[in-house]
């Protein structure tokens, strides 16, 4: 019996979940739609092969859990998310959750029980496609999961209550996924790294030390309809114009410090068609940073030179606030012992911070995190074009396991 | 028996067909549309209750004919469309459709034939809100209908083809639609102005000039998707950026002369994700003028400048035309007819240009055409605040019915 994981099955089965998607020609997996619920089916199978019992909770996080030495003892959680962006990836997400089924299934190969539980879980949203708002399921597990998300709606007009109901979901027992502190030992998550930095460093591996902060919202630029013929130019009040205005503000901001980023990654004329010059201009907005004060900075100077914008040309302008993330920092003693792992490989432990949010800003209020990141081809994430290397999944998977053998929380 | 007009009839078919809807709380009714199968089945009954033989033809025109006094003469084509823009008003289109079949009303009432038949039409396409190239339904009639069109997709993916089989046409019979020069002696369309002229003068109504030619093309910037949270600003190639630069110049453009109109109607960033760099950003432009000479030079000015800002950000663009209709004169003799039915009723004649398309535009491929503008509220139109009053619309069939008792088509 192999006491190594397959870095052949880990990728097989990476391949086999991005079928489980919107379209046959691109990869989309958002939050309670039919090919989230098969992925989830196939997580939940691959769960039980491994050896544990699993279980799909009240927001539909898939839950696999390993008993310890004993039933019932206390967790080292570990996991990433099942849904995906549009047109995504494979590895975001699922090469964290495939990974740590594969270590428990070599652990369960060898009839290995440790001094803890492991409990594997399948986030069921963590990019927040649908419904704007992110972290949806590992805030549903810290018990943080916000009951007002549930009257949002998505782009079909859809109330997530309403899809929660529809996928078979009961909203108002979102409560009985939160798990307490006392059950989780420490949340430990291996994700693709969705940057440049590691493969600039030549290494296939880095011990992350902290989850940037991000802020989100969404604008309404409200302007007014009228036919394309026949309004002069000088007597519109198009949105779209002034929203267009606000792009190139949130790029010249975010260009304002180098550790800064700031994204329109959504924009919507309406009433949208060729012929109507736009009566209100919708887009949202994306802005992160490695430190609270500087992120909180730009999102007001963006806020004060969309009003100032839209005023100028006479429009009016909403904001809502959709997000506001703190800079998540790991547990040091989990990064040394993460750092241990990859040296016990053989590999040299380097540590980075994550541009990118991740489960474990959610999981933080109730546990201490650590992340492990893997080395991602030009750093091109979110993106059909997002690659790993096999030797880098299978070195993944053996610090991982390592990090699961010899962990212990500190008293 | 009334030898006039029922201004109350218009207003309350008006009132009914704006019903047909794709949302309750406004007005949508797109080509190949279950609202609108069921508008065309309202002006079907409305038209036979007139007194028309009335049918659908193979591109979803509702065509009404009333016999001259011997069967089978040439005819007198009046009519405008049924289709509408998305949260429209409720008298583009449809009033003239409604106001014509009206004037069908009282003559057969009266059982009064003329030397040639009338025809109505409800033309099925004139917005081209589905399928972005407009008059579908008028060059259908004209001959002109370019089979290319029936590959060009909707937003969800249907091609025009697949469109047409659903609502249960098909494609390749759309030829049978045309009708020939011979058939028809002249075209006359009643329309609400759309613009401001008419109420800034005073007056009811006016005798149309021109239709205004008109360009439409389909922009697409191609850069690269990537992690909101990852990518720095400086290395980024984000396609929506690039894109408001656009717009901005479409704006810049459309200002260089009074005469001249350019719009960015509709936009869209792919993948389309709040925390994803976009990859593409498509938009769509329309430039009209009244000079065909001052909208080509405008057309290229703005595709050059589109190229110029995307390769100085290291982007593709691509350009796809959509349509270019030259400006469309009317008939001078028609012109003349239409001034003194407008005489005749003891109002000023009066001539405007029309700032926006019309399905004239298509029908003077095989007829001579004249359009009667009415009075629009403030020159508001594409909005749901589109308004028109009672008495003008009254005043408005009046003059249209003394149109076709004097009408007489010059040897």
């Amino acid at each position: 019996m192999s006491t190594k994981p397959s870095a052949q099955l880990i990728w097989d089965h990476c391949e086999e979940l991005a079928l489980c998607s919107e379209q046959t020609t691109a990869l989309t997996r958002i939050f309670l739609s039919r090919e989230q619920a098969a992925a989830s089916q196939m997580v939940l199978r691959w769960m039980r092969e491994a050896g544990m019992q699993a279980r799909i909770d009240a927001i539909g996080n898939v839950v696999g859990r390993y008993e310890g030495d004993a039933p019932g003892l206390p967790c080292l959680m570990l996991g990433s998310h099942l849904d995906t962006v549009r047109d995504a990836g494979k590895y975001d997400g699922p090469l964290g959750v495939i990974s740590a089924i594969e270590c428990v299934r070599v652990l369960n190969a060898a009839a290995r029980r440790l001094p803890f539980a492991i409990e594997v879980v399948g986030f069921s949203d963590e990019e927040g496609v649908r419904f704007g708002a992110t972290l949806l399921g590992s805030r549903a597990i810290a018990g943080t999961f916000d009951p007002a998300a549930l009257e949002t709606r998505d782009r079909s007009g859809m109330s997530m209550r309403e899809a929660l109901d529809n996928a078979g979901f009961d909203a108002d027992a979102i409560g009985t996924a939160a798990r307490s502190s006392e059950e989780i030992l420490a949340y430990a998550e291996l994700h693709i790294e969705q940057g440049p930095v590691l493969e600039a460093e030549g290494l296939a591996l880095g011990t992350v030390t902290a989850i940037n902060g991000f802020s989100r919202r969404r604008f309404s630029v409200k302007g007014f309809a009228g036919h394309a013929g026949t309004v002069p130019m000088r007597l519109r009040q198009d949105a779209l114009t002034a929203a267009a205005e606000c792009v190139l503000a949130v790029e010249r901001i975010g260009r304002g410090d180098p550790l800064l980023v700031a994204t329109v990654g959504r924009i919507e004329a309406l009433p949208g068609a060729i012929n109507v010059i736009p009566g209100e201009a919708r887009f949202t907005l994306d802005v992160r940073a490695p430190r609270d004060a500087l992120r909180e900075r730009a999102v007001a100077a963006i806020a004060a030179e969309v009003t100032r914008l839209c005023t100028a040309r006479g429009l009016g302008v909403q904001m809502e606030v959709l997000q506001d993330n703190p800079v998540a920092a790991s547990a040091s003693w989990m990064m040394a012992q993460m750092d241990a792992a990859i040296a016990a490989e053989g590999l040299p432990p380097y540590r980075l911070p994550s541009g990118a949010g991740h489960d474990g800003m959610a999981v933080a209020a109730i546990a201490p995190i650590v992340m492990l990141f893997v080395r991602c081809e030009k750093g091109i994430s979110h993106n059909p074009a997002e690659r790993v290397t096999l030797a880098d999944v299978d070195v993944g998977a053996r610090v991982l396991l390592r990090f699961i053998e010899n962990f212990k929380r500190p008293a």
